[in-house]
């Protein structure tokens, strides 16, 4: 620590800077600035809301570091999921600075950069558990903690003004299937040197109690396979989660199963997995689906992608009748070792239905255990790490709330608790903490190639193109008389179903022809309000007719 | 029951015919026939799926009833829940036959013929609890059970064939809020006289135990209201749950607090259910939205829809300070007494979150009871009624299928049990039972005015139009030159800022010219062959360009 004491004068202030994720799950990104340095905690994307019609994902907006960016030294990631590391192919391009993590979070990133060819041009350094990195004025700790991804990293960030403690996303498993328990003993080292603030996960802080072990589903799944011995079995689950595929592998192999990976994201992230030893399996126990044909169906288990009900994940395509080599049946026994995701209840409900009425058996309950802290295990690394300041992360507002009142019943007064918002640039050092102005921030969509392209105008009549469609009500003006010489023409769509709505079209065009008509008799010849007059008109006629406010485009040509 | 045997030879076979309800929550509706008498019970309407977009509701096909409507005698409902009554203002307009319905679900009825003029045509007759009406060759008996609305009804349908019950939706509650606990010395007595079939309520099925009394949900409110007596409370709730506001309103009372009613649902329930006594008011505890100001807020209550997150309803507008009269403070104490349906969890997060950052304490766990009847009560009515065949109704497969699960634990064999679709046809008498055909049946979409002129086309363009919004490219012919004269015109909506597009959009007009161009030097004219090449060319462009696929409408003139 002394190295960095050196390069402030350790007087200055740390500025806590969160860019995103504090008004939404995901999105997760921290800018930590002293003095000339900034150092980002992760990059991750959010997956869009309802409201953002066709947008496939959504990023951070990173202006303030591109604004700072010879102060920028690297992004230190605490796990690989989506929430985490999204955004980096996206960002990257606009602040190339190196990325910091673990070995499996370091390989995913990699397969990542590597689809968009961006390997070659990014610095990356993998991290050990234990290691530190300095960053200009800061020194990073890398600790182990769980989670539902292996390799999962709690951040210790060493400044001249003081400890900071990431826990990034983690629970406390004390019998966790790969790796070490969380390394409480080092959270309990750093909380007796004295640590300013804490930013604490509070993904599970409505829930009282601990979570439970990951090995608690390993047993689950033993007792299915055990029921279900004359079946085939298929299990769903999330891509990402190593640990469970291993212990569904692990049970698989026990019974002498073959065991076929399906979907896309399961295999490329298993194949990382294996090839960072991350996952051990047994000879002869992963199969080629073409294989499935020459086993008994009670002789194997296939491990799928589709448990959020995502429509062109496999699991959903089974279901469907849509998948190209595997078919539900009567003798399938489909597990679901998974939670819906809060908005993919009626999705998953849909996929179960489905696997229903094809005969099969379907397991949805209790195969499953979170990968955050619950309230017990936030109150203990609160204890353990023991935060002048704390600072509740990852989640909605709700959760942050949940954690501020854990903080309170631990003794916490409210101005040591911070609540942020994206943006709020929060200061401190060991005699103050203050949220003093507040940086650029937002959420830029994603929608095929276009960032940023689509933003609330698009938006907004993309929602009116979904609730009731167009009316397009195209004529030809002579460009010397200003006579209608031809149209107005109306075409429509998604408004009503043309064919038996022709009447109320051929209304729709002679209310036009009025409007156009009555302009031009009055020499209105400005197309701008001529096209006012035309959408106005058929607007009013076609809400009188349906009670509809389709979109309605007027377009004007002339010769 | 003698009289109607007279009028069937008592040789014929009961048709059960189920023309929804049975695909997903809601759209309940089921005819029965024997011989020349056709009754049916319920008719509901559903909610919108997610990929129906811009649909207000949905009502089920009843061409099977146009079909046969001299033989229709009446609709028997069960109760006043839209998905049981919701779709009568529609299809009494093709279907009208009289209603039978106990007082509260008859004043409900009422109260929306009345808003669209269709009282006077439509007869209409209440039913007491253990009352019978004879319909043709039926007697329909009206039996009480608890449900979460006041005047729940179970029916027994007596037929020459033998007698069914429908249990409508139900649960035990032997402590109700209103009136008597369910009839289960009625079903018992029934179910003496030997049944043919049951039709039990599946909402619930999944879950194991009993449902607690509604009167649990006072309990709990009463420690809330003892808890937070500085300040105002806020109670969100179903519009239609008349015993949870008398709870609320009793507690309120207690503490000697005035109590405003919000939300225009809501407010019309309680004035149907005030007119017919199913609620029970102090003098002076109601008083207007307006009298607010002049009370202290920790004097008043309100009680408020909104409990779904419905993003017009009074809570939600309270959240988004787009309430006119109220606005939250640090000082409300918001209680959701509810759960959120499937598809709501988001919305009402959204909501939670919004009304924590105004500063309120917010409430949403525990405070809610289930209308429906879990396992064991399930249990309890097939063991009093002893049906011979087992019919689960109300709910999707999964809920279904749980029932069926049930009844074989009971000793049901598989060829007792049917699990329906709708449409078809299970004939049944003392001897058998057997699905015998299928009669048509569906969805129809209500939009504003419009029932049924949405369809698949419709909607698919719909779907298409919010992903990537739509290109008109148009131009103008001359129609004896066949030459290009005006255009092609490119104007876009919902697929990019155009201001920000203006050189891609002007690509997409160079490559339409193109098109155009090549398809007049090759003589190519047939309009729709050069709408088709116009289109193939700017998708083309355009998802090399941005990879989105918006919908493309060419729109040819000529002059």
């Amino acid at each position: 620590m002394e190295k960095q004491q050196n390069k402030g004068t350790g007087s200055s202030k740390l500025r806590i800077i969160p860019l995103g994720g504090l008004e939404q799950i995901g999105l997760n990104i921290t800018a930590f600035e002293y003095e000339n340095t900034i150092i980002v905690v992760d990059c991750g994307l959010s997956f869009p809301a309802d409201d953002m019609l066709g947008v496939d994902l959504v990023i951070p907006d990173v202006t303030y570091l591109i604004d700072n960016i010879d102060r920028v030294k690297g992004f230190v990631i605490t796990h690989g999921h989506e929430d985490h590391i999204g955004a980096l192919p996206y960002i990257l391009k606009q602040v190339n600075v190196p990325i910091y993590a673990t070995r499996l979070t370091m390989g995913i990133i990699e397969h990542k950069l590597e689809e968009r060819e961006m390997l070659d041009n990014t610095r990356r350094k993998v991290i050990k558990f234990g290691q530190s990195i300095t960053l200009g004025a800061f020194r990073v700790e890398f600790i182990k903690t769980n989670h539902s991804i292996v390799d999962a990293a709690a951040l210790a960030i060493y400044s001249p003004a003081g400890i900071v403690v990431h826990t990034g996303d983690f629970k406390v498993d004390y019998t966790p299937v790969y790796g070490d328990a969380i390394d409480l003993q080092r959270f309990a080292a750093i909380g007796n040197k004295g640590v300013l603030a804490l930013l604490c996960d509070s993904t599970n802080a409505e829930r009282p109690g601990f979570t439970a072990s990951e090995k608690t589903v390993g047993k689950t799944i033993f007792s299915l396979f055990e029921e279900h011995k004359s079946s085939r079995i298929i299990v769903a689950t999330f891509a990402s989660n190593v640990d469970r595929v291993q212990q569904i592998i692990n049970t698989a192999h026990r019974f002498g199963r073959k065991v076929v990976i399906e979907g896309r994201s399961m295999v490329n992230i298993m194949e990382t997995a294996q090839k960072l030893d991350c996952i051990t399996i047994p000879p002869n126990t992963i199969i080629e689906e073409d294989m499935l044909k020459n086993l008994r169906p009670e002789q194997t288990v296939i491990i799928t992608t589709g448990s959020q009900g995502e429509s062109m994940a496999a699991l959903s395509r089974m279901a469907e009748n849509m998948h190209r080599k595997i078919s539900i049946t009567p003798n399938d026994t489909i597990i679901f070792s998974s939670h819906p995701i809060p908005g993919n209840e009626k999705a998953v409900t849909n996929v179960i239905n489905s696997l229903l009425k094809k005969g099969a058996e379907v397991i949805f309950q209790d195969v499953h255990v979170s990968g955050h802290a619950c309230q017990e295990e936030i109150k203990l690394i609160y204890t353990l790490v023991r935060p002048r300041y704390a600072i509740p992360v990852h989640g909605e507002y709700k959760h942050l709330m949940a954690q501020a009142r854990i903080a309170k019943e631990l003794g916490y007064r409210d101005d040591h608790i911070f609540i942020l918002e994206s943006g709020d640039v929060l200061e401190l050092d060991r005699k103050s903490a203050i949220v003093r102005g507040k940086v650029d921030t937002g959420a830029i969509l994603v929608d095929g190639k276009g960032v940023g392209d689509v933003g609330n105008v698009v938006l907004r009549d993309r929602q009116k193109l979904a609730d009731d469609g167009i009316i397009v009500c195209s004529l030809v003006l002579d460009q010397y008389t200003n006579e209608l010489i031809s149209g107005p023409e109306i075409v429509s769509r998604g408004f009503v179903y043309e064919k038996e709505a022709d009447v109320m079209l051929e209304g729709a065009r002679a209310v036009a022809r009025d409007a156009v008509n009555g302009c031009l008799a009055k020499g209105q010849t400005d197309w701008n309000r001529m096209k006012t007059i035309i959408r106005d008109a058929i607007a009013s006629y076609v809400w009188q007719q349906t009670e509809r406010k389709p979109m309605i485009l007027p377009m004007i040509m002339d010769v």
